[in-house]
């Protein structure tokens, strides 16, 4: 019997698909659930009842975080990524990574199909279709969503049909979550005069009086929190989220491009990951040569780009790596942070490779290893250029 | 008698330029002051009266507030421009306009130097040297602060002397004040561990229930602040600025690269500009396309850096002047922000121009103009050459 | 009837869907070449004769060579555009204006269709397509070469059996001639290892005694050879064709990525396009300040990516213009050059917004406008943040 | 007695240099000469004679061909550089190159300063000062050209009357050479309006008649030429030179900013060079992903502009290496080439990482991998956004 690999997350178009693609298109099902940091072990448990119970030959959870951080988001981290300066890009990794995981799982298992429950309307059927037809190009794909175009109320009445009755309620608001964020979706941002609602976010304000906080990075990593040493990065932004979500940190409404050429709106809560973002490059900046900053500045936008864009396979985004990994010698040091309702404050930073020492002169105090003339001459020919280009130009009566 | 045109500020520095121009180097001094916004018609008159009192011969203050606006700050709205992510630039685009404000009115008073009282260690003496090297090569320039190196209480002591005796007790906080925002400097700003304490800014909090403000644009210009519409952008500016800082917002404490190489921080509160800026990106992600944003985006950093690094003059910038000012054909609309203590949100925007119509499909809802064919066709071509280059590598076993 | 309208060239493909757009699928054929400098009065008068004889109802040559010059060709030359830094984007070019005129021609006449050529492995039907879909995306696009996927001999055996017999010999070389260039194809460029052979070449080597050249710029447009002026440019680049073409100058093949993702060879000739395109170069590094040159030079890389991937009518292409033209302000200027066998050398320039003028001194040779004291200090300051940081880290062992 | 290293080429200006050091600053001077391919065992000696003549203390030769390919050169070969699209900085190169083996031979023998014999006009000041206080900041650097100005005459005068005669006739054409190339200054560079004539020229055309070469490449560097291979790549270049140098191939002119701003020309000939970075590149075409193409090529920009600019020593750099290392990991095979008078033609390739292979479809040949309809649906989801854009604003009636 020929094996489908299928992308399966509970819901009910996953559930729809794993019924028809057995009794319809007479597949094997394997249900594969690509955990990125969104399900615990009880909620993994439920997956798998549900599969089964769902007809599916096998289920299986594979646990990627610290594969996640490894292969990606310790990029984002290196990189500053927020996409239109303002979202993670927390649904573009996890995505990438599942295809990813899932093709390479399709693979192992043999499987001559590959199916997920993508609508034609966004940008994940993109990032599916995409890496599969990188990683496993013989690999047929199948999106029985995407190709029915069946309203909910259809799904239901089939898989009730099929003697698969369940409850199947759509709650108002779509979440999805994950290590670096958890995104949300509504009514609200179907449009664009309004924001989610306070009711909209899991993570609720539970905590009003300001918290100090200090964040260790070594090379780039965040590796301690206050006093507490991680013995992965993933696990420092698993605590990061615990402890900053409960002052509904890292909220804001993403507006973008979608790969599909429409502009989409959707919300997030990342506290985690801003918080991460945010001390990591305040850090660099003392750390860093301006030109690094540059570079890698320029470079991190593309790389959130093409994650975004489901390029991540292209092998220009390991050329970045590399260059990102390089500028993260001496991102090593401590931050200080103060969490507030709604927001946080960066109270400084040290670091043994501080480029801000007054060793070498401070801002706007006289120091010891230049003079007055030197500054003299370093603005007369920094300038020398333009002031021969005026000079030509005013002979020239421009 | 020759001519100086002195850039004066009232302080202690150039209250001692000012004398010892006259006194020691034998100049007619002209007493400048250049208003970006940072003075109100008592101040200015309080300056006239120091520098009359101090023996300038004339004094003037050359008001350029609109102009300031029409040269720079509108290009800086137009590529949401802030230098490292944080810090809207308001010195670097004040000195710039000041230096080339003084550099047009020595010439045209036939001055033949010009003095400023910038010391060896910052930013301030290269935006003032370069561009007089440009705007006035043939003048000679005269930094008495820096060239002397002499302690405050040396000034002092030269201008009792001299019997211009005085209040010249510094103030804890050094504040910088005009249009675009107000810096302030202090004993925190010189190493990099802490921030300013709350008592350090000049606007303190006064409100602290939420307010609803709507903000209106037309090509990329605020004109509009609720019901209230305004002859010229700056005017918005002023006024938004006089809103906002009742909630103590835009605070915030820069860390960059000066021009001479130090590194250096400084705290800043901007409420106008920062909230000018963010509503106005807002817009755009929804009315222009994704290229027209990453093409502005990188220009703008770009005519941010330079300005910041005393290139104003450079032709380029007139250049990306063009095309930012092209792109903001469409940039036409309202946006809809609301004021919290210390923060604020951006709720949502309307416009004309708004790419996001549900007419053309919305994010994740299925839709008329496309089908999944559609898509499937597109993730195969837009990965083909991932596809491809994966496959050609298989072959070569990497 | 409904009409359609067909992309004519005369071939065997266009012959085809004449034929079969009326015939098969009942459509009034209305033939429609687009003139960008490939074609003389006779050529169009063959063509309309083959058109009439094929059966369809009308047949009109849009001559857009001006408009080809002043909406596409003047910013290739203002940008010094190259593809892959060899190839002058001819056939891109041509494409992309033939698609928009005869979106427009379509939209003018009512028609509900509209036809090209294409086959489904190149760059072309892309262009059509998309440009189609922005200008008249309701109008139907009808590609019948690459549906049927017919061989040229059932083509020819269709045609035949219609009545419509004539000389289908495909000829060893595919040649397609233009303002910008004339690229040819052949069974060498379908694979990686050699070149086109000579007399696949159109223009073929008549002089041998070097010439000299002079051409001349006004704000980047070339407007004059020799003592020659032009009314237009698009004139003067006809000459430089004729002229630099007798020594089979701009001879080159094109290594590139298709918009489908394989990738494909060409070879072309493009004496008028490389020669113009070198000498403004020059002249340009010559009268523009070097940040001009590098904005300018990332921005005609855009602007020759989206030209060529079909992203013609993306705004942000109007805002890289607008930018490109502001420029050229004092791109003023002769370029002398030399005309040689296959080559050809820039001897240099004149110009009076020439920078390199002696009076501001001279490169190696001692001046007046400042000291070596003055690139001391220049030097200092300079470095200094990269001695501040080798310091830094030597302290730290790095 | 205190320890000077002195810069010395041999000539008038560090032969003058050597006895000033001595006689009336009263250093005991260590005469470095630093081999970057520009001398043979024969000339170094006659510097070593010359060096102690003068009365240096000892005179050593740093032989670094090696060191400077691989710390520097090869980078310039991964990125393709070329100086406004014309220079491949050979000078740049090795005074960076030579300035750092001076500057940690002093430190290495304990001296108390450094010499250089520049002038106060041209690049190489700002690249030895510059160099020097990033590496050995605490010593004293000494220039006594640059600050004596003294004329061609006052030195021969000076060095005749110390008893130091010598032929010191100025020859008409200044040259520099080293492994990158030869730069060839004269009357005709110091203006804008000609070329250099042929004689100028130290290699001159010996051979007219067509010969083939083919150069293999191993991860980005050249390895092979013909048959003969090479145990380093700076081998494989010295023997190009050979070769293609008796074709006067890899003449140009040059023209750009210098660093202390006016622009300057300079004639070059540097056959290996040329040829090295244009089989190279048209390799790359062929291996490389259109994206790695655009990225390094930005990144490769950098770095030759960083370089030209004596910020070699900028981590940046180090950054960028790591990313141009990465992406030359394909970059094996043969590149074919004709040498002719003057000029070459490359005319294919061979690699097994080639992307252009038949199997996934040819340019303009119909193929297997994909359908005439996935092309319809990616022109049409890939132009969506333009689709949305345009009738958005045709409602608008822009």
């Amino acid at each position: 019997m020929k094996k489908v690999v299928l992308a399966f997350s509970g819901g009910l178009d996953t559930s729809f698909c794993s019924v028809y693609l057995q009794q319809d298109l007479g597949y094997e099902v394997h249900a594969v659930t690509v955990n990125t940091g969104g399900f615990n072990a009880d909620e993994v448990e439920k997956l798998r009842e549900k599969a089964m119970l769902l007809g599916a030959k096998t289920f299986t959870c594979l646990d990627v975080v610290k594969e996640y951080y490894d292969s990606c988001i310790q990029y984002l981290v290196f990189g500053n990524v927020l996409k239109n300066n303002t979202y993670p890009l927390s649904v573009s990794a996890e995505r990438t990574i599942q295809a990813k995981s899932l093709a390479e799982y399709a693979l192992k298992i043999g499987a001559t199909a590959i199916a997920h429950g993508s609508t034609g309307a966004g940008n994940d059927q993109v990032r599916f279709d995409g890496i599969f037809n990188i990683v496993c190009p013989q690999m047929e794909i199948i999106t029985p969503i995407r190709d029915l175009k069946l309203s909910r109320e259809a799904e239901i009445q089939y898989l009730t049909e099929k003697g698969f009755s369940g409850d199947y309620t759509k709650s108002v608001y779509s979440i999805n979550q994950g290590l670096w964020g958890t995104s949300v979706g509504g009514k609200e941002t179907l449009t664009s005069h309004s924001n989610l609602p306070e009711e909209a976010y899991p993570s609720q304000l539970k905590k009003r009086n300001p918290e100090k906080l200090t964040l260790e990075f070594e090379k780039g990593h965040l590796i301690k929190i206050n006093d507490q040493k991680f013995s992965h990065p993933s696990e420092a932004i698993v605590k990061l989220n615990e402890i900053a979500s409960e002052f509904a940190i890292g909220r804001d409404t993403h507006v973008g491009d979608t790969i599909i050429g429409i502009k989409g709106r959707v919300g997030f809560e990342a506290a985690g990951a801003i918080l991460t973002l945010k001390a990591h490059h305040l850090l660099e900046k003392h750390v860093l040569s301006k030109y690094q900053l540059m570079i890698k500045s320029q470079m991190a936008d593309w790389y959130g780009t093409w994650l975004h864009e489901a390029l991540f396979l292209d092998p220009v985004m390991r050329d970045i790596e590399k260059l990102m990994e390089n500028s993260q010698k001496n991102v090593t040091g401590k931050v200080f942070v103060t969490l507030l309702p709604y927001r946080f404050e960066l109270n400084g930073i040290e670091s043994k490779y501080d480029l801000m020492t007054s060793k070498f002169g401070s801002y706007g105090e006289m120091n010891k290893s230049w003079s007055g003339e030197d500054v003299k001459g370093f603005s007369k020919i920094y300038t020398n250029y333009l002031s021969i280009y005026h000079q030509v130009n005013a002979e020239n009566n421009d």
